[in-house]
């Protein structure tokens, strides 16, 4: 918990100092004291010797001028002066620190670099996240260091999924993309050249927050394998843990040399380290999320028995042909289920449930309702067929109840356009959770279940 | 020839018969009736004995009174009439009938199918498409008798690509997934229970079919293994083809045993006889048509050394990744390209280019060209990051050049909401092709890259 408690003023300070607060709009300096300001029930403090004022506050020559205590500094200043900068945070025994600046060994400076680690090392009870990072955003306090366009990007909904990346670019397009999306994340943190907080403190703090559900991300390597390595065995027991690895070939990975004990860029040795570890491994920016999304919303397989329910021969079978090809199997279902089934709907009854073309509401509500029923099916997919069909979602009686909490994952897959769209649209918003494509919706699930087993084996 | 003439008919009819044309809306008989009487520009015929005019056109009691010569016939009649009707369209001289209808061998029925077995035995001169089809859509000549439901789906926009999808359900969702996107449709055919016009048939058509740039198809079976490799062979050698196999696995495929000589279902054989014919194999209804349209826009690779332009280090480091994963390489740029660029951008020059972040369309523009000259490069990909950039698509004056036919594969890749989303839609609209995620673009680029190399293979 020693981890846990020394990164929490990141997260949730309860003030905080923006050195190299400026008063020129489009500046990072600008951006981030603008919204912070805004965004706080309390007083941010800007720093900056060359003003009286920043954005109508008034403005202290340093940090040690400030009275109250301060719990986060975030450091926006040029390069050089970042160390002085640092330094007296370290004074004001300020808890986090975050340097945004740039400048660093990024670039191959050395001197400001050395003089940093010394600050570090010798102020073990100050945190510093940095430099050339993008800092942290919190959806649920409102702390934010990010300096995101919002002319060029939205915000995400507030959820319990929350996003380490080691890229503050990659994950600015990631939030951006889960503004359209029907999930929320929590918080995001992008910590840049880890001179001390690094992956694997993230990983372990998200594994101790309530509020993270769901943890994602995006690294380039590990600073410290060993410790990468024992934080994910612990972090996977308890929630599910997803990550893309950039630079898995050897022409891709990026010079890791320069930290010790880092991991190599080796395809080979990151997949045994995610396996062993109980890490989902992404294939894409597209997996990690839409993987991270079945987690969010929905709850944990028992196994990987998936019933198919369809209003479409072919598209039935495309996604049998998924879920065999993402190691999941085809459920028998029940003969009760069958013979209920055969009864109400006078059709015959196999998996992929062929309910015919001209399936309407009540048949996929009967359908649905035996399969969440059937001791033999963990997981269920409904495809729906919009473009040749009487089906609206409007009609499913089921989509007006609410998700039990011990209720069987589901997920609702339509490809199509407009119509298909503001279907799926209406059906994310009653609370259950769509894909535009049974191959995406099919890896998702498939991460799904092997996390379900993982977690089986580990608990034995 | 012979097959390419005999299947003409269907796709650009002179003339047209519809029999069991209703005037009952929201029936099939109705809705094939209106929308052909309305695209062709010529006379369509209603035939139906209860009635003396349909939709205000004068009905005939027979295809047989209709005194103008019919290439085509669409018999929507119910499954007991189908017989009769059809032999009045061999006494008429039909050359083309296309059977709507359902109710035959798909539900076990026996008699009808065996009467319309013998008509078609009987007549050579006349094909029959069907029975239990959606039939044909053709984009250049309006020629269009599928049922589709106008509120639920809408056009795809005219292009070079056809597409022979075994499922008409299937069919329909794809077609009006594509009517969103920036790629177009040229025919589109989905032929039911192939008692005489099969998928074989069809490719071979296609093939020959100037129209026709690119074919792709949903296949669950072919009715005549020998015949599908034949034709496959010869097709894929005049223009790529892209098929989704359905039923891949022992446990997902239908029975196709009714069929002499058909394929059998078994995933290992289809792979072989989609690899040795030269057929790309798509993993998905994604991967289908993201690939068909990298073919239907840009020019086939020369060979698999991509060259990745980015303004993101992590998203490049993402695409190369996928790039080496779906068995293309990273080129060497010539020590030219890096001069050159290297002067120009004041940046040190690897593959991935980064740009950086503060990265302009102009940097772009001189990067773009750079590697469209580099004799080592045979795809470019270029990754633009919208949410933390100042770039911006309407500046770079690449968009505004036509390209050329020679022109190198070319792809642009951009993840995000909104903002990224309208500057993909520019980029789209000036002929460029885009993708969404790495992802997808390094699937379908692998395809491509793989199908010239089968070319190079094939031609030697």
């Amino acid at each position: 918990m020693q981890n846990y408690r020394s990164l929490e003023p990141f997260f949730s300070p309860k003030s905080v100092a923006v050195i190299g607060a400026s008063n020129q709009a489009g500046s990072v300096g600008y951006t981030i004291f603008k919204n912070l300001k805004a965004a706080l029930p309390f007083h941010a403090y800007p720093i900056n010797p060359n003003h009286a004022t920043v954005q109508g506050i008034r403005s202290y020559t340093s940090i040690n001028g400030v009275e109250e205590k301060i719990d986060l500094a975030v450091i926006v200043t040029p390069a050089h002066i970042v160390p002085t900068a640092l330094q007296e945070c370290a004074q004001k025994k300020v808890r986090a620190a975050i340097i945004v600046s740039a400048g660093f060994s990024e670039v191959g400076e050395k001197n400001y670099t050395a003089q940093i680690r010394r600050i570090i090392a010798a102020n073990p009870h100050m945190r510093v996240m940095g430099p050339n990072c993008v800092g942290v955003k919190n959806l649920s306090t409102g702390i934010d260091t990010t300096f995101f366009d919002q002319g060029r990007m939205k915000e995400p909904r507030h959820g319990s999924l929350s996003f380490i990346s080691q890229s503050g670019a990659l994950g600015s397009m990631i939030l951006d993309w889960v503004s359209k999306q029907h999930f929320g994340i929590n918080k995001f943190v992008s910590y840049g050249n880890a001179m001390d907080v690094d992956e694997a403190d993230l990983l372990e703090y998200f594994a101790q927050d309530k509020s993270t559900k769901v943890i994602t991300a995006y690294l380039e390597g590990a600073r410290d394998g060993r410790k990468f390595f024992d934080v994910a065995k612990m972090a996977t027991l308890k929630k599910p843990v997803i990550v893309l690895k950039g630079g898995r070939f050897e022409k891709t990975s990026r010079a890791t040399a320069s930290h010790t004990g880092s991991l190599a860029g080796s395809e080979k040795v990151y997949e045994a380290v995610f396996r062993q570890s109980g890490i989902i491994q992404a294939r894409g920016m597209q997996d990690l999320f839409n993987t991270g999304k079945l987690f969010e919303r929905e709850n944990l397989p028992k196994g990987r028995r998936v019933a198919i329910i369809t209003n479409g021969g072919g598209f039935g079978i495309v996604m049998a042909d998924h879920v065999i090809n993402n190691g999941m199997e085809l459920a028998d279902l029940s003969a009760k289920t069958k013979k209920n089934l055969e009864k109400k709907l006078k059709v015959s009854i196999g998996n992929p449930i062929d309910l015919l073309g001209d399936a309407d509401a009540q048949r996929y509500d009967a359908a649905i309702k035996a399969c969440l029923l059937d001791p033999n099916v963990d997981i269920l997919v409904v495809m729906c067929l919009f473009t040749l069909s009487p089906l609206r979602a409007q009609e499913m009686k089921i989509l007006e109840k609410p998700r039990g909490k011990k209720q069987k994952t589901m997920v609702v897959v339509a490809v199509g356009g407009d119509y298909t769209e503001q279907q799926l649209e209406k059906i994310e918003k009653s609370g259950f959770t769509a894909y535009d494509f049974p191959g995406t919706a099919a890896k998702a699930l498939g991460h799904a279940a092997e996390y379900s087993e993982f977690l089986k084996r580990s608990r034995n």
